[in-house]
């Protein structure tokens, strides 16, 4: 059974989803179709991007993953289908969405998207997810080779420093020769619990002093050591602990730590030992 | 595989779509159900008229539509069943919902869901969605025949004048003799972008002039011309131009316009030239 | 076709429920997914509690329930699954998410989720509804038997009092032997039309006197008698009636009675006769 999962920033509940679910089920019907978010940022391709990223490698070899976040519809940015090593296609638009597909390693098949066989007959100048992009992911789903959508691409489009600016910076480590050291870095999302998550990974954290001989600040806030869970702390606390992601992230037991800290995206984490 | 899709006011994450989803998946496992929307305005039947209309048509033949938006639940308002000349079904309350139904031409076969049969064992008073019209859908979709859950209808209410009034009006085009003329309509809503989507469609548009001969005014704000498409203009800036349900719309090049305007469902646009 | 249903607290379109559909899709490509909610209070445990009663038990027989609502991750809590006497399973933290499960009578097969075969290789301290819950859904649903996925568990968990506290209380009816009488109850929950749902069962209102002779107060507002459904009275009335899941409700004809009233869950509710 075929399986296409949707990501949009288009809110759902919405006519635009709604058309595109109907493009897909008119031209796929065995096709599952599974919501992965309509949640994205209006116009957040970077944010997009990191959310595909940390989820759509969970899903088996052979989904379509069809992403619509394209504040550059109806311009000449081109819409592209990519195929990782194991079978896995992706349909989006080349804004810097899939960019992060040459980090997964193995060879990358990329196609734009221009033959007029596979597209809505009649395509609209702001509405090219309904247009073109469902049709795409619906035929590939439905067995069609991606070779068949277009010519081949040269590359993806990275994101661009617009985009990317005030987005997760580069997390760094520093030793120091006198012993101690520094961990910066900054919180790059918020997630529906309130935690905090930062763009701190888990290999920056290896042989790290514990309890009170690590401190971890963020704007005027601290804590002391890393925590195993969320429950290791008494309710209120706040904890520093290796998220699901593999990340840092800091939350309060039991609350919402955006809520209590008034912490943004942006915010400034630091670790000293 | 039998298709169903659900719109409703319900709110999503509520018990109400939940205890629907459950009668559908009891009598009918063998279908893919599929939500289009559950954010409908509570009791907007005229708000979920138009967004069956902009949505249902896109499925493909011999789905069924599941819509409960129904302020009258558990008066003698009638639940009906429509099949439409491609084998499509319909399954609501008959309260203006499926007014538009006679527009799309072709013969309707229509009947009064009154057979206990194919309802719930006990029908509570106030929650037909999930008693009555959610067992016809699963029955319809496991391929009952329409004539079985009922007597023949008459013909389907409309909306009433109360339901429309503040509703999308009737968007008119003056040419003036002496040259030049006008065109008149209203935002009738806005979309997850903030996008103000009118009832000015694209067949009133024809023959316009280009760039600053047309004048387009919403409430005090202003712009000339109709652009192609979002992105041929600078960010921030007010653009005009044909949406995807080819409807005159008016946004804020990658920001809200409703936001940044103010901007409310019933304001006048007017287009001179 | 195996049946899924997922209830958490992790909000829709957040990446948490994404990856915990990927596991699924990946263990169970048969299976049909159906969100039944991610908006569950965080970590509100008596609400989900009360969800999963009133919506699992209108889905067909055999269905798998996951329920992730889960403040204690990461800490000793067991993670169960259950099977029903009619062979439904329901997946879930053992920390009172299915102690009403005992309410339903029949024989109930309960076992701790620790086999490491159906787990995640790799378990996250943080996210066990991913590595630990929705693989073991995912197996059942493709046919495991329960008694694979650990050993059995002695019972369920209670909801803990801090948990149901200042959530549903015990609505009571209290009979005057000169006659007459008095219900006291309270406000549980408000639903999404803003209909306040309380505590007092139907079962309780049996021989109660019509119209006038029976006064129903909700904080300071009043209104007489039980009507049949909503649209019994005029427009912005208050009114008062056994709502879709046999509890008395109070509503405001079309309109929300949440806002209009401003009530909140605990408000008391007494009917006089």
């Amino acid at each position: 059974m075929p399986l296409i999962t949707l990501t949009t920033d288009f809110g759902a509940g919405g006519r635009y989803v709604a058309q595109m679910k109907g493009v897909i089920c008119s031209l796929c019907p065995e096709a599952t179709v599974v919501d992965l978010s309509h949640a994205m940022p209006p116009q957040g391709v970077a944010a997009a991007a990191r959310f595909l990223e940390e989820t759509t490698l969970w899903f088996p070899a052979g989904a379509v993953h069809l992403a619509v976040v394209d504040p550059g519809v109806g311009t000449d940015r081109a819409i592209v289908a990519v195929e990782t090593a194991d079978g896995t296609r992706y349909v989006a638009p080349d804004n810097g969405l899939l960019a992060w597909l040459a980090k997964t390693g193995g060879p990358l098949t990329m196609v734009r998207i221009e033959e007029a066989e596979y597209r809505r007959p009649r395509v609209s100048a702001t509405f090219h997810g309904r247009d073109i992009m469902a049709p795409a992911a619906a035929h590939l789903a439905g067995g069609l080779a991606i070779a068949k959508l277009g010519p081949v691409a040269d590359g993806l489009a990275p994101l661009s420093e617009q985009l990317t600016q005030g987005e997760a910076g580069v997390a760094e480590r520093h030793e120091n020769p006198q012993g101690g050291g520094m961990i910066t870095g900054q919180v790059v999302e918020i997630d529906s619990f309130g935690n905090l998550i930062t763009d701190i990974g888990a290999e920056l954290l290896g042989g790290l002093p514990e309890g009170e001989a690590l401190t971890i600040e963020c704007d005027e806030h601290k804590t002391f050591g890393l925590q195993k869970t969320y429950g290791d702390q008494p309710p209120m606390t706040l904890v520093a602990l290796v998220g699901s992601g593999d990340k840092l992230e800091l939350a309060i037991v039991d609350d919402s730590a955006q809520i209590m800290l008034g912490v943004k995206p942006g915010a400034p984490v630091t670790l000293k030992w």
